[in-house]
């Protein structure tokens, strides 16, 4: 069901053609209201994307009728002309279903450099198409309609308290911090203000995307859209609907994931005894953007030096030889020394669990990451070609 | 010739059964002077091998008789005995040099967490017949001895105006700023004060071995010592020594890069039009370090968008919108949009030239890498079982 679960939803998935594979590569997604409600953050990276461009300008009403969102094809770094594009989505949008263009969000996944005429052609003529097939059913169409190197499709729905919230996502590479890479549409029923729902996107993203670093790399299309119908008719408690909320987009982080470009394992790494959340996060993410601890892991290698060189170059909280490491249980490194052999640890499950002990303070943080493998760097070299 | 190419220098290399295969292991240079003043640069990793605290404390009086370098095991995170391991390795070849311990520089590479008895018992053993070996013919047995998974010596040699400059390197994987992952030992029998040493060796490491970014991963070992016999008994002219010097650091870097792990392309970034040296050295990090960039350039793709999302995740000042990307002599990417074609850029060459014009200043500068491929990811997902 993905976005079209909570109640004032409609949705479409439909193939235009960018896809040389024929498959479904544009989505829209509507709010039938009543509340029209929106919250959307994005990428980080100063290199930002035609539809990111145009999505910051028109989310900053909180106003929310519709997202059109295309695979095949990045729109990045296209010029004028891929801005104009993807202001013409918005407007055709917009015009078929009697609403204003400014509140029409525009999403666009692919290839950088991607946004010449027959682009443009495609994406406008499958949104025509897509706003003619809107339907309540229209959820797993729409879901299908974002995959790029995805082998699967993301979706997520929570239903509690009378009030319904769905999602889909998709990213399998490019993950990376300050958004990992994905596009991703939340709805709900639930009846919230434009406040409300950015100051849930924002503590929820903080603690989910914001944490997924696959592998360092930061994308220039990321968008999280949170859309709000308030069909339901019932205002949420506000920590419920906060945990609710969060609760999708781990769900949705952890998708994510488990469907990384070509890993092999699924690691979290599980940062305690940091003097502050900052430093458990940035220590985490050290660990997760080292390429000889992630190449260690493909090899089923608990290699705790590696681990250890990654922290040491953070400027976080800790001394280096008062640090322990488990991995998947076993203590391999205590007070920066070895400590149980490296045969006691099976590093065979797809699921990998890192814990680092600073012994400084009481902070923690979770940060999710993949191995380094044979099969992300085959996906990673022939992927334009 | 290497290390004992200037006079003044005698060394020596042998094996001492710390590698499994039974190759030379352990590495003695000595200063026979007539002056014994020294330089080193560590790495910056607070997560510092037990040899690395040692050699900090012995360079602060600027004297240095003898560096003992052992691969084989990196003793790092190998607690107090490690240390003390250190330290009678420094007193072991003292005591038969006849120097003090404290003017005996150490170095480790191989595995972290290498360091028991019988770690220590062989490099004691190795110390004492390196020493017992020691000639002016000894460079090339040492630049062998302190290979791991280097596939062949790096060394340098450079004489002019009565003086010569020697250098051994190793380093092949681990390669990484605020000093590329080796060791390095430089030795001149011109004739410098211990305050001209350091002051020429961080000005050549500065712009050479700190450019040096093969996997943005930093060792824990990492030591570059500039050895001073006074021998030719000719003072250099400043500029001309630190012009010398510097070649021969930036000669060692391209053999390291040359060598990387894995690597099929050594990639030359060039940042131009920077508005100051930071900024382009940011720039061109930024690049080095993304594994999208790097695994296109490993499947020959010509992927600019890559290099400009991973340069929008920088703060250095410069517009995406207005920047310019060469490939191999082809200009990619003009004022942040698609220019010349893709199959116009050839990159089956090793050597791949990457050219950004930032178009915001006149600094410049040149990081040094490598491509990701799938041998980095298979020698670094076997390299300690």
């Amino acid at each position: 069901m993905s976005v079209t679960a909570p109640q004032g939803f409609v949705a479409a998935g439909v193939a235009a053609g960018l896809k040389s594979t024929g498959k479904p590569d544009v989505a829209v997604v509507v709010n039938r209201g009543p509340v029209k409600v929106g919250a959307a953050v994005f990428t980080s990276n100063r290199a930002k994307a035609n539809p990111i461009l145009w999505s910051e300008q028109a989310i900053r009403d909180g106003v929310v009728e519709a997202v059109v969102l295309n695979s095949g094809g990045a729109n990045c770094f296209t010029g004028s002309f891929g801005f104009q594009t993807t202001h013409q989505t918005a407007e055709k949008a917009a015009e078929l279903l009697g609403v204003s263009a400014g509140d029409v969000l525009v999403c666009s996944t692919g290839l950088i450099g991607t946004g010449d005429e027959i682009f443009r052609a495609k994406v406008l003529a499958g949104t025509e198409q897509a706003v003619a097939e809107l339907s309540p059913d229209g959820g797993e169409a729409a879901s299908l309609a974002i995959m790029t190197t995805d082998s699967r499709p993301k979706r997520a729905v929570r239903s509690q308290d009378g009030w319904t919230i769905g999602a889909m996502a998709k990213g399998a590479g490019m993950l990376a911090p300050g958004l990992a890479t994905m596009l991703v549409v939340i709805t709900t029923d639930a009846v919230l203000t434009a406040e409300e729902a950015d100051r849930h996107l924002r503590s929820a993203t903080r603690v989910s995307f914001d944490r997924l670093d696959s592998d360092g790399c930061m994308s220039t299309n990321d968008q999280v859209t949170l859309m709000v119908s308030g069909a339901s008719g019932v205002s949420p408690d506000p920590a419920a609907f906060r945990e609710a909320l969060t609760g999708v987009c781990l769900d949705l982080a952890a998708q994510l994931q488990g469907d990384a470009e070509g890993a092999s394992h699924d690691i979290t790494i599980e940062v305690v005894g940091a003097a502050s959340e900052e430093d458990a996060v940035t220590v985490g993410r050290s660990v997760a953007r080292n390429n000889l601890f992630k190449a260690a892991i493909f090899g089923n290698d608990p290699n705790w030096g590696r681990v250890l060189a990654a922290i040491g170059t953070t400027d976080a909280a800790f001394d280096p030889y008062d640090v322990d490491v488990w991995m998947n249980g076993v203590r391999v490194c205590t007070a920066g020394g070895p400590d149980r052999p490296r045969e006691d640890v099976d590093l065979t499950p797809r699921a990998t669990q890192l814990l680092i002990d600073l012994k400084v303070g009481s902070a923690t943080a979770t940060i999710l990451t993949n191995d380094l493998t044979h099969d992300y760097v085959h996906e990673n070299s022939a992927y334009s070609s």
